[in-house]
Parts: C-alpha cells; sequence; structure tokens
C-alpha cells in the first residue's frame, strides 16, 4: 500500500451504563457518561486509502458496494478527517466484520472506531488516543469506546474536545464473558442515531440522566472489585431504565421479542437459583448475558435450550483499536 | 336472610391510566389519580351475614375457606365497618368471582367493592357513592373505581375523605370493549400491595406521577370525545410508564411473559394497518386489548392466533356495585 493507504482494526464494545441521547446531536456530545467492554472475539476490520483519482467516496462492506446512506454517512465522517488533515482527496473505504451486523451487536462502534483510526492514519494524521477517541464519537456515539482497551468509560461534557472514552482497565483485569443469546438477525427497524434523537420525548429520560453519574461509579466499583452481584445490579438496572426511555418515547420504541423477555426471566432464575449471570440489552432484540467465564460454558449451554434462541456467540473482554498491517489481515 | 344479612355484586375494572403506589400505605392513599373502565361482564357476588354466634370472621371463596392471609386481610376491613357501626360482631363472607384470580384482571377491585357495599348494608349502615367508594378504597385502591359505574375517576388526596372515585361518564357512553388475552392463569409471584409498597424504590415514579394529572385529562377527553387514536396513545404510554417503574424497582418487578410481548406487538401492527385497538397491561402478563365494539370479534379471533395466548375473555363497560337480593344470585 502507499502512505495514503491503512488498516485498522476495532472491537465492538457492549455497555454496561447505556448511553441514550444526546446533549447536541450534530457533535454526538451525550446526555450521560457511559462505560462498556470492548468484546475481543468480535471484531470490525476497515480499510482506507487516499486516492486522487477518485470522484467522490466509495464503501464497500465485505465486499460489496454499500447502500447510499451508509456511504453518506461514512463520507461526512471523512470529511472530518479531511479537515483536520487539510486534504481534498477521496478515499476508497473496505470493511468487515466478523459478527453480524444491526442487531443489537454496536457494529456502529467498532466500524467508526476502525474507521477512525485507519482514517487518520491513511491521512497522514497521528492522533493520540484522546483524539481518537473524540474524533471516532464524532461518527457514532459509542465508537469513543471502542477506542480504548478493556473497560472503558466515556465522559460526557459540554464541549467537543472534552467527551472522550479512556480505559479504567485492562481487557486482562477481569474475564467477563458475554454470551449473546441471538434471537433475531434482522436490521433493526429504528437505527440508533435515530433513537437517541427521541430520548428527550420520552417522560423518564431525566430522572435516567439525573442518575447515571451514581450507576456508573457503582459500576466502575463493581468492576474494579470484582464483586459480580453488585455488577449484576447495576447493569441490569441500567438496561431497564434505557428501555423504559424507550418504550415512553414517542412513538414508542419497543426492541424486545417474546424471546428476548423468556431469556431475562431464565437469566433471573439463574440467578437466584446461584449462578453468577446478569443481562442487558442494547437497541434491539438480542441480549447480552453476562458473566465470568468459569460458568461461560454452562451459560451458553442453557442458553441454547431457550425457545427462540437462534445461536449464542460468546466473548470475553477486548483490547483496543490498532492498526493492522496486509500480512495480519486475514483471520 | 336477616337483617344483618346483604348481598352486593360489583366489576373489577381495568385502569386506563394507572395506579402505583401510594402517599399513605396505610390509607391507601394513591400518589397519583387514576381512571378506569368497569367490566360488565365480570363480576364479583359477596354475600356477608354478621352473626353473633361467631368467636371470629369466617371467608370462604367460592365455597371453599380461604386462605388465613386473605381472611385477615378481609376481618381487617370488616374492623373499618364495625367500627363506623359501633358493632362488635363478626361475619361470614362468602365470595365469587365469575372469572379467574390473581392474572392481571383486578380481582381485589370487584372483590372490596362488594364487600364494601355487602357489609355496610348488612351492619345497617346507609352509605352514599363517594363514602362507599372511600370506604372500598381501604381494602384496595382499585376498589374505591369499582363502586361508581362505567368510565369512573379516581382523585388522589392527602386526607381520607378527599380520595374516592366517581363516574365521568356511564357505561353506556362509548361501547369500549376489552378484550383480555389470557396469557398465564397462575397467581403471580408478587402481589398489587406489596408492588405499591416498592413504587418509591424506582428512579422512575417520580416523574410517572409527575405527568399522571395530565396524562389523567388527555385520557379524560378522549373518553368523552370518543377519540380512539387519543385514547390509544395515553393508554399504551401510561401503561409502560408504570412497567417501566415496575421493572426499575428495587428488587425489580417483571410481569411480562414471552406472550404478554407476543400481543403487544401484534397490537401495535394492526394499529398500524389501521385497526382501532391498544392495549394496557396491570399487574400481571395478560393483556387487555381494547377497541371499540364493532372491530371486537375481529380482535378477539386475532388474538386467539397469537402463539400462548389461551383463551380471550370479552367485556364492555359495566355499571356500578349494587346490592342483590337472594332471588337475583344465581347467574
Amino acid at each position: 500500500m502507499t502512505d495514503q493507504a491503512a488498516t485498522a482494526r476495532a472491537h465492538p464494545n457492549i455497555a454496561f451504563i447505556k448511553y441514550w441521547g444526546n446533549r447536541d446531536e450534530v457533535l454526538r456530545l451525550p446526555a450521560n457518561s457511559s462505560l462498556s467492554m470492548n468484546l475481543g472475539e468480535l471484531h470490525t476490520t476497515t480499510t482506507v486509502q487516499f486516492d486522487p483519482s477518485l470522484a467522490k467516496d466509495e464503501l464497500s462492506l465485505k465486499g460489496k458496494a454499500a447502500e447510499p446512506g451508509q456511504t453518506a454517512r461514512v463520507s461526512q465522517f471523512l470529511d472530518l478527517v479531511r479537515q483536520m488533515a487539510g486534504s481534498n482527496t477521496f478515499a476508497r473505504v473496505e470493511s468487515e466484520n466478523n459478527f453480524p451486523s444491526g442487531a443489537g451487536i454496536a457494529s456502529s462502534s467498532s466500524a467508526f472506531a476502525a474507521l477512525a483510526l485507519a482514517a487518520s492514519a491513511a491521512v497522514g494524521l497521528t492522533l493520540d488516543e484522546q483524539a481518537l477517541s473524540q474524533l471516532a464519537r464524532r461518527g457514532s456515539g459509542s465508537a469513543s469506546r471502542s477506542v480504548p482497551g478493556g473497560f472503558v468509560e466515556w465522559r460526557a461534557a459540554d464541549r467537543d474536545e472534552d467527551s472522550y472514552a479512556f480505559s479504567i482497565a485492562p481487557a486482562e483485569h477481569w474475564a467477563l464473558t458475554d454470551c449473546i443469546a441471538i434471537v433475531s438477525e434482522q436490521h433493526k427497524s429504528t437505527g440508533s442515531t435515530q433513537g437517541h434523537s427521541l430520548a428527550a420525548t420520552s417522560p423518564l429520560q431525566a430522572a435516567r440522566v439525573q442518575g447515571a453519574e451514581q450507576r456508573l461509579e457503582l459500576c466502575r466499583a463493581a468492576i474494579m472489585n470484582k464483586d459480580f452481584a453488585a455488577f449484576a445490579q447495576v447493569v441490569e438496572l441500567d438496561c431497564h431504565l434505557m428501555h423504559a426511555v424507550m418504550m415512553t418515547s414517542q412513538p414508542g420504541l419497543h426492541y424486545w421479542l417474546p424471546a428476548s423477555v423468556a431469556v431475562m426471566q431464565a437469566v433471573r432464575d439463574w440467578r437466584s437459583a446461584g449462578i453468577p449471570v446478569c443481562y442487558t440489552l442494547d437497541a434491539g432484540p438480542n441480549i447480552h448475558v453476562l458473566c465470568p467465564v468459569e460458568v461461560a460454558d454452562r451459560v451458553t449451554r442453557q442458553l441454547q435450550e431457550i425457545d427462540g434462541v437462534l445461536r449464542v456467540l460468546g466473548s470475553g473482554p477486548g483490547g483496543p483499536a490498532r492498526l493492522v498491517t496486509q500480512a495480519n489481515r486475514i483471520e
């Protein structure tokens, strides 16, 4: 590749304290701080090549030309990178996930984290982790959390330069496993960007945001202390608070399927029976079932027995977004 | 029967604007005003006979001796009636429902409305509707709404004597039908009385209560104008606000079953397709699907086709609690 090309890989993340709603839609400055874990087994790999012969940006996903809306969103993001670098050159972007997209696994988080790193490197910028997280945030809020490694906190702030994510513990800190119960592989009907803009229409959003900082502190402490019981309590509460806002926004956003509810009930029953396990859901019907790695095989088997669970993806914590060489691309 | 006996019949009601949480647990003074419709096809029939030969109150349900906890609750209620009448006589209480109890049809509403009327009449008190509603409230909050007829509003207030229900429109005003999709006939694991006491532990209860008066006004106007679209919007919102509070209380109360979610989704789809229909759920998994009588047969047939729906009970609006003679008891 030329100097004008780079390939980056990033992991999607699962939020334990949720991001829902912005204080600034254009800058994607979130209503509240959030906390997540990168998913090491899942990743997006993206190559960006700036090419003076192009008349516009091009985007291919897994080798197929992307839809116009997707290309426009990526092109808008590349404008930010070009602006930072003083460049006018269009780019060819190739991206692929090793996991199904659009169904509650936050593919936009890894997509824009990888794109931010690949594009900035390709155009010749050297950004530190903070600047890269801040840039990724402009593409998709949760992408800011896929730039640092392991367990990650993203601070809410009123200014662009103050809202970025940082690691609170490396991936090696705690062998939490996310057993993702896939109950639908369909794309969600309301994307997150549109959903965020509805958050303020819920009579419950202000109360959710008001308590977020305290929940984040409880969650951070639970992670630092590897206190699963405390972790489970605050993670499920925070998940239900976000879905309460979603279901009571105007129009209401209803992401749960019957099987989602079946898994939730099962997980609560298992925890009552002494298994350290809890759940969270993003803006989709699939359920992230969290547990220490020691019980992950058992939990996975039990999840597979529930009606409506199509399959279970498993992942432990993952590292930061990173540049990869061509030789390392194949996996 | 002697002068010391009376039989009363009352209908359960379905709340469109929900009662959840008390400002005074003992007096059952609710956190917010609520609005409901009596269900004319469903009823509780209760006979109370004060008998000087009894050493304690006795309660039988459908001819079988009740459990001690149920008898204690009824006895505690009869103490209020005895106190009002200056009596020390114990009573024999026989009660039966013509519908399954404990599964999201508010059987305590009709039970304590019928008990309030039968007991006060048997002991020789003549209470007007307001006093009777106030008395019934002490047994079960929602019972206050089963005393007046048709569409009923129950005012929240800080004093015992100011919190009672009254009719805003008679049963004949609007032929709304409640198609109750039964998805479970099991008794709920957390009863309403216990649930109400948890409401304040949710970070969302204050916001729910704060907006209740405005939603009640929207709902009352929709009923008066027979504006189904406006009715549907506020009824579903209010239902989701209550369940948001339930799911985020500590511990969380999770009443939905997979089939509940399937019915909710179906109802939203039908409404999008132009059928005037909406849903609400009380503290249980069964779903009250509301529609004008003209589409009730069609809605009932479609509900019966949904996986997990065991059967569908239908009811239009019902009248007030009333005394019945022995001759009228059989139905």
